[in-house]
């Protein structure tokens, strides 16, 4: 069995789900509880926001802890519109956001806000020039993905959260989702105000997620009540979740190097044969990629048929994004970055982690070559 | 150790943490994954959701996972507002509502709708005729708590159903969280429209939670992304916690009958002794309240340095709701019952859970008389 479908979700690290279990278990007190029970599960609490910060290379009071991507990227968009409404109801993000990003602004717009949707190039890239050109002087939010689900391809998020310095009544959100532990980002020196990251995205549990709130930044918080969170997200804390969270990001980044090394070289390897063959494209640019998605269209072969013949050969891989393969949509990057429906509907993803080993890559290249040989036989018999 | 904090959290069954465990490590595929490990977590998924459904005796379709007790309140209440709103902007609720109800109805207030706060009597009921003298033509939603968390009064929600259903237009939403598995709520009979409830509260997991969406009743989402949960959740389902969430509530409702009594004896028990002491004022009504929550003054003591004095002696409680502890506010409903601020001050809560033992409930009698001896003791002794 060969998993590669990582960039839908992760296997959890055993120590990750251990940790949530110890503390389920024995720290289970409500954080807001003021005797020992609660005194306990809060300081848990606040140790994984310390561990979280200090991994972030940002203040601990700038964490929340958030039930996953889709929270975050929710609370960080309708929070900043909710709030900054009356300074101006315009938004700047790209055509190649994650629906969690998409779909939130699309909601924004029926209750009047502007949004515009800035088109990326050929290889999948928005650009700085663009992003700023959208620029208004009512727009309140810029949205950027860092790593882009579908096809890998990293947005200069350093350069347009540089620009946007200019622009210091602008809040920048990053959706670091499918970024963070493959693709470095310094969070701080990238003047982003808000960023999102899931934990099941780098072996952590499902369920679990953070989102970064620089010091200032205001939100309309999404889920309000008990005043958990510094006020922008009730809800009694997930202790458990927060700790296995913490320490999913402490070993994803611990072991970073190796892992990352080790991971670009099979997807290099991997890029390398496929682009060859003729009647594969390689979708995912070889510059500015993230080290584990590969993203090809596998000419005249509807991905979800190839995705089943790669199955029965033990490998894993997904079409487009895990949300979408069941709505059947077709790649909604590849679409922006000017294929055509047809190219699209035929893309395959392949997203490696760590647990993915280099004597597999062969076995991986040759069933996809095989696969290929064999669907196509069968659509000459079927003739 | 007498853990009497159980509406605040309760620790969970050995058996869902367990199944947590298991489920996110054997079963990690994201449910939206077109191959093997996605087709097993989305059954796994499909089953739990089927049994939420029975035992809350609703169709399986009517049932959406959420992170907990808050955001099915936000959701429930968020959701209605936004999408009914050219219905009508006006919203009933109660006086003694969670913060998870309460905040996000202020939210809409300043957002341009108008909530009644209906009062409650003297014993901390709403009655059935003061909610419908509040519902106007352009009430879109009332919502009333089943439990109220602080005193444990039972709130008339069957009736309330019924009178409502002489408003067809209106959509009824219960904050059951206090109430699930103690005080039995037929959902359906009772004409609810969208029901929250809170796996911590019945030994689940904190982060896992199901909002009940009756059949026809439309949400805006207030996590919009990848249209997971019938498009009114979005973010990959957390699999595991759905998992536990199910096992928690089946456990619970298996040993209801037997537990129900137990907790009830003791109770019963607990507020025959305490009323008998001239220095307390029990809260809780003796008829139409939960089985497990006893909340009383006691008077001239401030309730932080009485629950520090039970801590000593291994008891556990709280003062009002764990989420106004560290605020340190005053108990809302007691003073939404006609208490003075000072006899809200005073109020302890002491919640029961299956875990407790008859055998103790003499144990915690004596060390509440105790307690008030000593304190005030060290009252006179400072004078």
């Amino acid at each position: 069995m060969i998993y590669l479908d990582n960039s839908a979700t992760t296997p959890p690290y055993p120590e990750v789900v251990d940790s949530f279990s110890k503390v389920s278990t024995h720290y289970y007190g409500n954080p807001s509880s003021l005797h020992q029970f609660g005194m306990e599960a809060e300081n848990l609490l606040t140790r994984a926001r310390e561990q979280m910060a200090e991994l972030l290379g940002v203040q601990s009071k700038e964490i929340i802890f958030t039930s996953g991507g889709t929270e975050g990227n929710n609370l960080a968009i309708k929070g900043v519109a909710f709030q900054y409404q009356t300074r101006g109801k315009h938004i700047v993000t790209t055509t190649i956001e994650h629906d969690a990003v998409h779909r939130p602004l699309q909601q924004l717009e029926q209750l009047g806000f502007d949004v515009t949707y800035v088109p990326v190039d050929q290889h999948g890239f928005v650009s700085t020039e663009d992003i700023e050109s959208a620029i208004r002087p009512d727009t309140i939010l810029v949205s950027v993905i860092h790593v882009n689900n579908e096809i890998g391809s990293v947005q200069p998020v350093i350069e347009i959260g540089k620009m946007l310095k200019k622009h210091p009544k602008v809040v920048f959100h990053v959706d670091h989702v499918q970024g963070v532990g493959k693709v470095p980002l310094n969070i701080r020196e990238a003047n982003i105000h808000l960023c999102t990251i899931s934990g099941h995205k780098f072996h952590g549990l499902k369920g679990t997620g953070a989102l970064y709130i620089k010091e200032g930044v205001v939100l309309s918080p999404l889920l309000s009540g008990g005043s958990q969170e510094f006020q922008l997200r009730s809800g009694t804390e997930n202790v458990a979740g927060a700790v296995a969270l913490a320490k999913a990001l402490r070993l994803t980044m611990d072991h970073y190097q190796k892992n990352v090394h080790r991971i670009s070289a099979m997807k290099e390897q991997l890029i390398k044969a496929l682009e060859k063959h003729d009647g594969i494209v390689v979708n995912t640019p070889v510059e500015h990629s993230a080290p584990h998605i590969v993203n090809i269209t596998v000419k005249g072969l509807k991905a979800e048929v190839f995705l089943h013949s790669l199955e029965k050969k033990g490998i894993f891989v997904s079409t487009t994004s895990a949300c979408s393969s069941k709505k059947k949509q077709p790649s909604k990057t590849l679409l922006a970055m000017g294929r055509s429906e047809e190219e699209a509907d035929q893309a395959i993803r392949i997203s490696f982690s760590y647990l993915n080993i280099e004597e597999d890559v062969n076995y991986i290249i040759q069933s996809i070559f095989t696969s290929i040989e064999q669907l196509k036989e069968v659509m000459r018999d079927s003739r």
